[in-house]
């Protein structure tokens, strides 16, 4: 049987760019050699914190602090760290009412009260709500640790925070004093041009964001290299929790030296693959269950969101579509509390592109017969 | 101004395989190619794991379980995930009176009660002390979270635990019922033959012993690639500390590759390498101070311990040797309470072996000139 999997926040394996690698690596080693003796520093290999501030500029038009940025293994140590630091038992943080299952789950380890916010599928977090729920916090006394978001191509939902939102949210930040982790894992996963605003952290003047982002999602989450980027007095606290010697130099070069020629190309390769095949996702979706689901058009990112009818069966959908093989991940993992919700995500950039029609048809065929019968159940009553 | 650098447990960078990596690096990324956009795991690349098992059972004839080993960023993030699950704020802990500064800074992270038992230079912790301090712990309804021992070429001193010492601490281990952790990160450097007994671990029979140790020492400290072996449940309990999602597989495959072909060749290049610079700061030392000092003999690992007289005045120790560019690690940084000891750590596999007895020569120059006048002092009383 096939294997059609939708599962994992995984870039295209077909386009992965193994001889420049190579390239890249015998390079990384004749340039480094005998200092790999050495440790990294906790901040890690500078030539991989330049090179991260400069795809930053790329894009943002500004660099990076290179001083302050630290490379870690992927965004979740990132992500270890920096809620490591600022959450303590108790606290509260608020987030978009779904979003990456990973956060969640250190949020959950270190006893966080999660509050989610509403949000739309095109533009994120909902401003109105945010403000409502900072203002019903201060009436009890509470100052939340931070709001987590995931400002480019939302983790499951695919959404990008308007401009709009992203002054109001520095704004709000600011009037009720707390912190913002920006997480730009998706980041420059673009289908169309230009579709991501100024990030946070570029539109920022109080010091209040923190810059999350990883090379992950645009060459394999098998490297493990992935970068936070905070000021002081934030990096030095984010450190003071840092024990692991430093990330892979080995790895941090090889990386390094491959984006320091590829970037650009490799991103027009990769972003083109994988935006064919969530094309091709919506395209077999629309000629398959139209009339039953919605579906976000994501213009980036690894993830697609459909919204099911209320009438599924979460459970008989599952069994159906692993028994044709189909990989998917449940919408209630991305859920803030964890509530069943009659959604699922797609993450579409790792299966074959021509398996996709096939897997999304059986995805939907499951789709179909995973509807409970309760206009039948009714008119028989 | 030539540095002499005697700081810092790494290897030695003339040695080091750059060729040979490069060799490794292809082929690991032959083999690996696209499967590199999946997450290795959170216990690992397999290959990596599979290797430590292997050298394990080179050295003690038996493999390390492969499903309960877990590669991390060097030993550091080992000791981290360790001792970050067994040692709640207050708890007590015990080690040898000097030992890795690393894992202090940790346990002092973690609020702990660090109690250092005598040891001595040859055979490592003192049994009978031991004993003893588990007994006065026990009246007071103490039980230690954990012992914690560099069983070879201990870090700062050299000395390796005997095989009876490892039996004994076994027996105590388990009559009161405490776990070992055994950090094995200088298993391997070694001079002579067989110079080291069976690793606490292999002689374990009621599963109180983790396991860690590291490719860093043997490679290089850049790499980053660590490694931790528990049984259950203590595999799992530190597992569920982790949210780093594993360490880069990129560099566990090339280090894999590299050592999969070469692992006896390059101990027996880097250990002849490392013991000729041993040797000759011994001699040098021995030359030169042989009327002031004491030091350790190393039969591996990174390290010497130099015992200076009583009259030796630390600060202007550490000028004097700055100022010909000499870098050494004071002795207190060992101390389990930080107290001021007039010692200090050599680590000697960094420096050029050519520059050593300069080197040397400089700080036992000035080590004479830091003594204090105290007969002078008395004799004009």
């Amino acid at each position: 049987m096939k294997d059609f999997a939708f599962t994992g926040g995984r870039p295209d394996p077909y386009t992965f760019p193994t001889e420049a690698l190579i390239e890249a690596s015998a390079k990384a080693l004749r340039k480094l050699g005998g200092q790999l003796v050495n440790y990294p520093g906790e901040s890690g290999y500078r030539g991989l914190r330049e090179l991260a501030s400069m795809r930053f500029e790329r894009r943002e038009g500004v660099p990076l602090p290179v001083d302050n940025t630290s490379i870690t293994s992927g965004s979740m140590q990132a992500l270890e760290l920096v809620l490591g630091t600022f959450i303590k038992p108790g606290d509260t943080v608020l987030t978009e009412e779904f979003t990456y299952s990973g956060t969640l789950g250190i949020m959950r380890h270190l006893k966080a009260n999660i509050v989610g916010i509403p949000m739309d599928y095109v533009d994120g977090m909902d401003m109105d709500a945010l403000e409502a729920q900072l203002k019903a916090l201060k009436r009890q006394n509470v100052t939340p640790s931070l709001i987590y978001t995931t400002s480019n191509h939302q983790n499951p939902t695919g959404a990008i925070l308007s401009l709009e939102r992203r002054h109001r949210m520095l704004e709000l930040a600011e009037e009720y004093d707390t912190l913002i982790v920006e997480d730009d894992c998706y980041g420059d996963i673009d289908f169309v041009p230009n579709p991501t605003p100024a990030s946070l952290f570029k539109l920022d003047t109080s010091n209040r964001v923190i810059f999350i982002a990883t090379f992950s999602k645009i060459l394999g989450a098998g490297v493990r290299q992935g970068y936070f980027v905070a000021q002081q007095p934030y990096y030095g606290m984010i450190h003071h929790n840092r024990w692991d010697g430093g990330t892979s130099a080995l790895a941090s070069a090889i990386v390094a030296e491959f984006f320091m020629e590829h970037l650009e190309a490799h991103l027009e390769t990769t972003n083109a693959a994988v935006g064919a095949k969530c094309q091709t996702v919506i395209d077999t979706l629309e000629a398959n269950v139209s009339d039953l689901c919605t579906w976000t058009k994501p213009r980036g990112g690894l993830f697609l969101w459909i919204d099911l009818p209320e009438s599924t069966d979460m459970n008989k959908l599952s069994e159906l579509a692993s028994a044709k093989g189909v990989g998917y991940s449940n919408g209630s993992a991305f859920h803030y509390a964890g509530d069943p919700v009659k959604a699922i995500r797609l993450a579409y950039a790792y299966c074959h592109v021509d398996d996709v029609p096939e897997g999304i048809t059986y995805l939907a065929e499951a789709i179909r017969s995973a509807q409970m019968a309760t206009v039948d159940a009714a008119a028989a009553d």
